[in-house]
């Protein structure tokens, strides 16, 4: 039976970790920073390394092939994202990476060739920490992505994506050339830490993902007036953020009725100007709204905008964007087996179950079989510096995505004569 | 009837507004930037065209010194800060440096000569933008700030007040030689936009301030658990944001029921780690309090303090620091006196006041005779880009002051032989 390398795991993980904004408080590396500049350095060497043939598409996620001994065939792709949230972990999404390049040493340490091209991905933008939204990497991928877009997402420095990543060299006016479509594409199989406590729990190995819940993501936006803190009086002021929080303190209170057991989150809120001692003109934060069931997501968000109209009064105006909506999303059935059977070749403890994030997998799930494989998530937690996965835990799950790569790409031994 | 130079005025106060971080929306001038270190230059020069002896002190304050016929004697202080929140007006602060500015333009223009020295005073962090607080330059001045409050007191980056300072060549451990006494101060005199709508509203020329209202400003900080928006149940959560919600919506309320008319602000909010898919471990607020009366701000404090010791729960702790408290302050009376002698010797339409903000003059009236001159502000307004005072109005307040100053320093004509 084919061993994945722990060592080289620990280092390519712990060597990824390094490349952060914050030393020492977690990993931040956004999108078309200088941590994604070094990040995307060391894995295009990692690579070149393994004799993979490195390009970068024109929106900045990488990519290593392996060609097959087939020719004009679609390729199977394995990998993840490399960005992380501010003051995240080691694990989300370089796991998934890492499990990427470790397939390829595998191939090439084993002397495999595969039939069908093998392709090791590193994508941009999954948590959408600079540019709101998320899956962003991906999304240009399916297609579903204008230049436009591009130009239109702002960071919170007000920077473009099309300007950040003109930056780095690549060149949003050209994305229709990063699309890959089911004829290009066999298979998609991306390994993630669960990020929740299930697994770890049962005491499980590995979880075989069925689907991802449907979520969104809207952002608020209140506009007022500002003034002093001192001369103004309280009547008659048009505060933005007093009228922010007349709407904030009712949204935990609108999914506790609700039985599929929805999740509510206001992680990022911003006040303007932002000065002690004067009245916020604009307060804007984003609500994150996740269930298995399409209907409740739905009932949710036209609770908030009616919330937001019933708070409108004299110098408070409301506006609402939704950055992402994603209908619930069911995965590959063919590789679903594909894995419980290789679980049980491995004698690996698995359980199926639903995602309560989403991962590229439910983009990539649009046009190509896609499968998703969980590690465990040690206490549960994730998207903070203490967010840990036991390095054997992630080598079984990396065994478990070799196997099942091997049979997508109907790989052979180089010495064999198939 | 000695005149100001409308023109002259203008051409200052542009000026200083072009010493801006956020060009085309309002000045954003913060202590110890560039912005500063521009404005700086250009305050220093126009002092030493004026014949001023310029000097900085060790924490950066700026002063323009004319001598007096009479050594060893204290000196006559006038000035303000200019420094400003983040997208201000051109006025509030460069209103009262300017008329440093002008009134030691027009010693020189009619030959006058103090026989108590005249110093122009323009100094920094007033507005406590950068590092909470405020009246800091004042404050420094009168000895109320050690090397170890500029060491602890932080700016939103993590940079001290120390080290920021240093970058620009000034020395917080020798902050002693930055304090100014009785022995060596006659008095001060402040001139200041009234950032309320009272002049305006009664079409009077100028207030002459009575009192300012105390005030205190308090940062609150409630730490939570971070956490992944998808994979954390809602119960469990410790969400940093809920729990400070729990506290602000409450807060307008606490002013209602107060028959003295006390405003209060949340003015400052910061979620971490404000990513829009994670749970947030930490928000902080200011809240700003004023009252003529403190019996009130010290009745609302305690409120606010019991509203934070009610909204305890697992995972969610409270910590509330008071990072200024200021009783009311009564101006000179004598001083009072010569402004209103002096407005009706000028024909200026005139008031006493009290003051809803806080200004440098409170502080320095906790060691010398101080007076605090108001010109109308446009529609009441302040600390915005369309913060503004009519120069033909600035004027007249200017013209007040200069009398006023001919008086605290006992200035003779040059060529009379007194």
């Amino acid at each position: 039976m084919f061993k994945a390398n722990k060592q080289r795991i620990q280092t390519h993980i712990e060597s990824l970790a390094r490349f952060t904004a914050t030393p020492g408080h977690g990993t931040t590396r956004l999108s078309y920073s200088k941590e994604d500049e070094s990040a995307r350095h060391y894995i295009k060497q990692e690579m070149r390394n393994l004799s993979l043939v490195v390009r970068e598409d024109a929106v900045g996620n990488i990519y290593g092939r392996l060609e097959g001994l087939l020719k004009n065939v679609p390729a199977v792709i394995i990998g993840s994202h490399f960005d992380s949230v501010p003051n995240g972990g080691s694990f989300d999404g370089p796991a998934g990476v890492v499990t990427g390049l470790e397939v390829a040493a595998l191939f090439q340490e084993y002397g495999l060739k595969p039939r069908y091209p093998l392709e090791v991905i590193a994508m941009i933008e999954e948590e959408g920490s600079r540019f709101g939204g998320g899956v962003l990497g991906s999304r240009m991928i399916a297609g579903q992505i204008t230049p436009t877009d591009l130009h239109e997402m702002k960071d919170s420095t007000g920077q473009s994506a099309a300007d950040a990543m003109a930056k780095m060299g690549f060149n949003a006016a050209d994305i229709g050339s990063a699309l890959r479509t089911a004829s290009d594409v066999k298979a998609f199989l991306e390994l993630h830490i669960e990020q929740g406590p299930l697994l770890e729990e049962a005491a499980q190995d590995v979880g075989i993902v069925q689907s991802i819940v449907g979520m969104t993501e809207i952002r608020i936006t209140v506009r007022g007036k500002s003034g002093h803190a001192g001369t103004t009086p309280m009547k008659g002021r048009a505060d933005a953020l007093v009228a922010a929080v007349s709407i904030l303190k009712e949204l935990p209170g609108l999914v506790l009725g609700e039985s599929d057991m929805p999740v509510l989150t206001v992680g990022k809120l911003n006040v303007l100007p932002n000065g002690a001692n004067v009245i916020p003109n604009q307060v804007d934060f984003t609500v994150d709204i996740r269930s298995a069931n399409n209907g409740t997501i739905r009932r949710i968000l036209g609770k908030i905008k009616q919330l937001a109209a019933d708070a409108i009064m004299p110098g408070i105006s409301f506006s609402t964007e939704e950055l992402l909506y994603a209908e619930p999303v069911g995965m590959s059935t063919t590789i679903q087996s594909l894995l419980i059977g290789n679980c049980e070749k491995l004698g690996l403890r698995h359980r199926k179950m639903v995602s309560g994030a989403g991962h590229d997998a439910m983009i990539f799930a649009s046009f190509t079989d896609t499968g998703l494989i969980f590690v465990p998530s040690k206490d549960g937690i994730s998207h903070t510096p203490e967010e840990w996965t036991d390095y054997a835990q992630l080598q079984k799950g990396i065994e478990l995505a070799f196997e099942t790569i091997v049979q997508l790409t109907e790989a052979k031994e180089k010495s064999s004569n198939q």
